[in-house]
C-alpha cells in the first residue's frame, strides 16, 4: 500500500498514478521501451533530469517491479535497466499520453 | 509555455504531463466524462481531495481549456463543470490508466 492509495485500495486511477504518475517515470518508460539501457544512456536521453531525480525515479520503478536492473561486475561499473513484463503493461499509457500530447503541442 | 516544458517545446510527453499529469486531474477528467457536474458533486466524488486542491486543479484544467465552467446567477450559487473537446481528447489516456491500474491492484 502506498501513500494516497490507502483509503482507496481498489481505485485503478489512484493505483496507476502512484506507480507511474510522474513526468520522469513516463519518460523513463518511453526511453526503455526499445530495450535495455545503461544508466549513462538514460541520463543522456533525459538531459533535463538531475542525477538525484534519475536515481530516485529509477529506484521507485525498480521497487514496484516495473523496471529491472542488473549491475555487471566490471570496472568501470556497468548498470543496465529494462522494462519488466509489468512495465511493458504501462506502454499503452505512454502511447496514449504521446497521442494526447501531440494533439496539444 | 509552461514550466518543465520550455526546453522541450516539441515533446508530447512533457506537454501532456504538464496538462494532465496529476492524480487529481486524471480523477477529475474521469469524473466529468459522463457529463456536467456541479462543484459540490465533484467534491463528493473525490472524498479525499481538499477544497483548496479541488479549486486549484479545476482552475488549472479550465485555464488550459480542458474543462469549461459556468456559474449560474442563482442563490445559492451554482457552478457547473464539463469537459471541452480538448478535454475529451484526454479520455483515452484515462482509459489506459484505468486498464493499467486494474492490472496492478
Amino acid at each position: 500500500m502506498t501513500p494516497g492509495q490507502k483509503d482507496f485500495p481498489n481505485c485503478p486511477v489512484r493505483k496507476a498514478m502512484t506507480l507511474i504518475g510522474s513526468k520522469w517515470k513516463v519518460l523513463l518508460l518511453q526511453s526503455l521501451r526499445d530495450g535495455r539501457l545503461r544508466y549513462g544512456e538514460l541520463l543522456r536521453r533525459l538531459p533535463d533530469i538531475s542525477e538525484k531525480m534519475l536515481i530516485h525515479e529509477l529506484k521507485e520503478l525498480v521497487a514496484v517491479g516495473l523496471v529491472a536492473k542488473h549491475a555487471y561486475p566490471e570496472i568501470p561499473p556497468r548498470v543496465e535497466y529494462w522494462l519488466t513484463e509489468s512495465g511493458q503493461q504501462a506502454l499503452p499509457v505512454v502511447d496514449s499520453i504521446v497521442v494526447f500530447g501531440r494533439q496539444h503541442l
